[in-house]
């Protein structure tokens, strides 16, 4: 069994339960006889480039067990791209510069698309160096975009928050007794999983009237066209809106409106939100009654008070699992879900190659919206359904959520 | 004991627990010998003009139970305003012959301040026509600046969501290497109650690092320096403005800017919303960081995932207790709540005549605030850390909200 010390870091977006699986990684490589040290490293693989390590051994234990129930990403997270080490192999030598000098023989990252690329690339990086390290990908991302998994941890938690928010904000815009139009954002940038879920409100009689979804080409004439006839049938509309619907050419909604230049990121993802304002302002001038936009922003990623209890499990377990393989013997995979049966809901871990998911996206099987492009069926909803089952779990201090603190002791 | 039929309305602003209140009142209504039939009005007053009342003794008693879990107005609200009856009585007539026709006797009515104006008209109209009816206000408002009771129901539970959610976005915030500006607007007129709520974020490690109310004027330039002076000591801002902010000739925050004309209600209320946004393009010219504005929006007013048990409880009974005093031979009183003690908490409920607090708002003290007007001072935790406190207890159904489904029989 390959022995040495242990890097675990955070990257993308945070969600309200990424530091579960930190819990679940850490706590089993805490107790692993084949491990020495273990370190997290400080935004992600930022921390690794700049020495920055936090010692996991001096934490409170207890501590760590709060971490299941402690959204965002605690050891901090990062946007930094990796160049292709054929084109610029100085981030590569640094990183193994860093790992020898740690003695670092297990790295496990933690993140989306963006992250199973950067660890790829290490692992390939490191097998082409002879330096014996396993590299292993944790999944999560509330987008539940990635490829080789049947979900990714972070989506069910998210999923709970939206449909649960759907339901309430329905009921509390149906009291006036005038017309209301009510145009929801919902996070999403490729994929339409997230925005999907809203249906599980409209399955409960509490939901959207319309979901738009970045599968579909989003056009404002249809969506004004598909706003009216709701509006002329039941009075009130609620619709769902993708942040990342755009039209055939790629523009995104609030690119269809003018003076709207988008920002980029590291990735070249361009900055989203705000497209329910535009579309508000949009029907406002069209329909002539009370809209109103609501973005759930970055509440819908953090909102650890409502995360699926299923969710928090299974991210704890995909860092518990990580490991497992790891000492095995394995390396350049990915964790991921392979969904068992759906009633009784079970799913069995296994490991997808690094090179089937990185950077590549899941999208919805297109046989889940309807022809219209403006709503989503059953299936989403048998598939969806067991992932945000059961009452959260957590303890509160205070009436307020009890989070871990982390001492975060830098390694010398 | 004076026997009749008995009529109640929502009206206002939804919240939490509107409807706990609710089920207290009309439980207690069903089993009382002196009231013969129970009635909810549609939209409030609305549904007394029109006649067009629910005949409770159709419902489910099982679903009344789930109204303590059931956000927003189940019986529908408006936001009708009454004219003085010296000026024009014809609603008051209308009322009068509603009330004769179904041998109405008792009256209650839930909702804020404008509520118990005109809850105390009705009653005063009443009383001159020589109607005996019993008219009482049962408290509600998320903005909780109703004169004559020491808190209102709905408050904490609305305050229970903005310091969690303040706290679960702090957490998000901080993961980047990067300096970022968040501006949290949170909702209250007149009042900077439920903004004040985001200090226990703060107490708590994971909150706002300026809060400002409309109990102070606002200004850009104190509003600029202020977050100069965080920002260049810490590098993260964390901003919680109330929606009711205004310079001191009252001219709102998004009027501070061009091409602004906020809309009135039927109340003369400017609809408010938006300075979050403002604010957050403002600091965006100003210190080109990253910058991220979110409105809590209706969120924080209908989250009954998380809403306060002990608010539940205290909408409940003041409720019941509204009956009972009814049943007593008293009229023309709002319930109010009296803190008897903070530790342990306890209040007793109290009546409050309606002209003591109809039209009128209560702000927070000044020496709770502090001398720069940008935070909020211990007095003010001290006293709203007793309303939040618990974990919510509710049902869920799929793993999701359980709401009451009522029949809403119309009475012939």
């Amino acid at each position: 069994m390959l022995k040495g010390n242990l890097v675990f870091g955070q990257s993308g977006g945070p969600t309200a339960v990424i530091n579960s699986s930190a819990a679940g990684l850490l706590s089993s490589a805490l107790a692993s006889p084949a491990i020495g040290e273990v370190y997290a490293a400080e935004h992600g693989i930022v921390g690794i480039l700049n020495d920055r390590l936090f010692d996991i051994r001096q934490e409170d234990p207890e501590e760590l067990k709060l971490l299941t129930q402690t959204p965002s990403s605690i050891f901090g997270s990062c946007r930094h791209k990796l160049a292709d080490f054929d084109e610029d192999d100085s981030d590569y030598y640094r990183i193994l510069e860093i790992f020898k000098k740690h003695n670092i023989r297990y790295f496990f990252y933690n993140g989306g698309n963006d992250t199973m690329d950067t660890c790829h690339k290490i692992s390939q990086f490191m097998q082409r160096e002879d330096y014996e390290c396993r590299v292993v990908g944790i999944p999560k991302t509330i987008d539940n975009d990635l490829c080789g998994t049947d979900h990714c941890p972070g989506f069910g938690s998210a999923a709970k928050y939206v449909a649960t928010s759907f339901m309430e904000v329905k009921l509390d815009s149906q009291v006036y007794n005038y017309p209301q139009i009510i145009i929801v954002e919902v996070m999403g940038r490729h994929a339409g999983w997230l925005a999907a879920a809203s249906v599980l409100a409209a399955h409960k009689g509490a939901g959207p009237d319309l979901i738009y979804l970045p599968e579909r080409a989003f056009t404002l004439e249809q969506f004004e066209r598909d706003v009216r006839a709701v509006y002329e049938e039941k009075g009130d509309v609620m619709v769902c809106v993708s942040e990342g619907c755009h039209d055939e050419n790629g523009r995104f909604i609030p690119e269809m409106f003018a003076d709207n230049n988008l920002q980029t990121d590291a990735f070249g993802h361009k900055q989203l939100g705000g497209a329910a304002d535009m579309l508000a302002s949009f029907v406002k001038d069209k329909f002539g009654v009370k809209v109103r936009a609501i973005e759930f922003s970055l509440l819908q990623r953090c909102a650890a008070h409502i995360a699926s209890p299923i969710d928090v499990k299974e991210a704890y377990a995909a860092g518990e699992t990580a490991l497992e393989y790891a000492l095995e013997g394995h390396s350049d995979f990915m964790i991921g879900f392979e969904r068992v049966s759906d009633d009784p809901y079970e799913i069995k871990m296994i490991r997808v190659p690094l090179e089937a998911c990185a950077n590549l996206e899941k999208t919805l099987p297109d046989e889940w919206i309807n022809e219209a492009g403006n709503f989503v069926l059953q299936p989403f909803i048998d598939y969806s359904l067991p992932l945000i089952q059961g009452a959260t779990e957590r303890s509160e201090e205070d009436g307020l959520p009890h989070f871990a603190e982390l001492k975060k002791v830098l390694v010398d």
